[in-house]
């Protein structure tokens, strides 16, 4: 397994950085995590400029021009033999401040570190697909967007893993996080759906969530479909009265939920619409492609 | 400059750890930052017990008996010729989750990682414990405390640099918190502490803060002083009517503040209390350092 680091492809074992990196000592960072069909990218400029959107809320200059990464990215896919026409590629991005004396100001760090992580994919079961999964609503809350907003995509991934770790506890696949005003608001990797009377609904981004990528395209599959959508402030009970409720990310796609605590949604089983939404992403997957950039020589 | 990482003491350069350790990739990690003066630690005891409880916090095995720390933290002095008469020393122990594959859950990382850094201490200049500092009042509110409470010291400390790159910007020594309900609560670093009608004021527990070691101890000194101490939840306008406020931590013991924005407190000069406090913290240190174990042979 080839990692990139800084400026070179090394064996995952030399991929290291220094005990003194920011992003070890204060998880001052921020990435992405990005997926291929075959040997193209799923909206890898999206990806890309969410992650210069997240780096410059924090203050973090990326060190690679814009132009070069896509060419870094089908070189980390073409080392480790994915990303090919018979192998999804995962991709995880992560820019952290870099080496630095310890303390908190930024301008200790002289040269940010980057990190280019890729793998096979690994999607979820047909079974949950088709079946759909179960939510524990976790007592841990979303972060608040006023300290540390989930639009920026950053390293600092403890509020998440207490949540996961309370579903991890509870035997289910994933938590949903309430915000501090006791909305919904997303899951520890997905993003939320439910439909109502006919419409889907989704978290407006100021209950503090990610802007998911995977949530943006979604919502404009819905509209083609003829469906209304509508982003909004919901609680729990909205879901418990839901016909319907589905996850989004990208490597899951739309993830079906069919259980939240002890409330079935629905009849149990992934509705009409989740399916329609399945069936048009499967359908419209390519149009959100890029390809490969032509190599250099 | 020796550093420990996980089972030895290398040089800083060998200082390393994986870009898999989900320390880097999430901030999945617990941290403690402790003091000598001279060879002796102040609050060792129970500054270990801390870290104990935010490791807990988060579901972390550390991964070293408590009956060993002593001796480690004491070789880490020795071997970077600090923690001696002439110079105290300051400590860093940063346990992460360790390295494992890419995802949420804990149970992926087989090893946590130990990481023990030491320097010389450096101490805030005479000047600033005399005169006092200016801070900003962040934008930025402290982590939800339902989120990713403030009382788990963790790695996860972007929401601290936002507020640190305020007072940065702002060219303040510091920026202080306000909380999700615009109560006050601590700084990016240190605790807060101001002085009204003679009573000691700090913010109580439940607004979302660290339980300060350094906080604890100048309750205790203050109340030996014969001064009411009282925990509360305060907003901005209690610190604009103030007689005296300042700041606690392990490196800073007492800093005066003689300046909140544009407000200035008191006359602008470290009031009586403050000065009360510095002094009496200064001749108490000792009754709260550990001597170092005895070497084994
Ligand atoms: C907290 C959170 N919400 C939502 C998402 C979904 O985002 P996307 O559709 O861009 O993959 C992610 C993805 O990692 C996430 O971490
Ligand atoms: C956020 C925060 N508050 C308060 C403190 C003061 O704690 P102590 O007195 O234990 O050093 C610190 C110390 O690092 C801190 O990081």
């Amino acid at each position: 397994m080839w990692v990139f680091v800084n400026d070179r492809f090394m064996r995952k074992e030399e991929a290291v950085v220094s005990v003194f990196d920011h992003g070890f000592l204060y998880g001052d960072g921020v990435y992405e995590t990005l997926r291929s069909y075959g040997t193209r990218i799923f909206m890898r400029d999206q990806h890309l400029s969410r992650l210069r959107r997240s780096a410059e809320s924090i203050g973090l200059r990326i060190p690679i021009p814009d132009e070069q990464w896509p060419e870094l990215l089908h070189e980390a896919m073409r080392r480790n033999d994915v990303g090919t026409d018979r192998v999804d590629a995962y991709l995880r991005i992560t820019i952290s401040r870099g080496e630095g004396e310890i303390g908190l100001d930024p301008a200790l760090c002289p040269r940010p570190t980057v990190v280019i992580m890729t793998k096979a994919l690994h999607a979820p079961s047909p079974e949950l697909l088709r079946d759909g999964v179960s939510l524990t609503v976790a007592q841990t809350r979303r972060n608040l967007p006023a300290a540390l907003s989930p639009q920026i995509k950053s390293t600092n991934f403890l509020n998440n893993i207490l949540a996961k770790r309370e579903s991890i506890a509870a035997g289910t696949f994933d938590s949903l996080f309430l915000n501090w005003r006791d909305e919904l608001t997303e899951c520890t990797i997905s993003n939320l759906f439910f439909v109502a009377d006919g419409t889907v609904h989704t978290p407006a981004l100021d209950c503090g969530i990610l802007d998911g990528i995977t949530r943006g395209i979604v919502m404009t599959l819905a509209k083609e479909e003829g469906l209304p959508v509508q982003e909004g402030h919901y609680q729990l009970n909205h879901l418990h009265k839901a016909e319907e409720c589905f996850l989004t990310n990208t490597s899951m796609e739309v993830m079906p939920v069919s259980r939240v605590e002890t409330f079935t949604i629905g009849d149990g089983r992934p509705g009409p619409v989740t399916r329609r939404l399945q069936k048009r992403f499967a359908a419209s997957r390519t149009r959100f492609c890029e390809a490969a950039p032509e190599p250099h020589f």
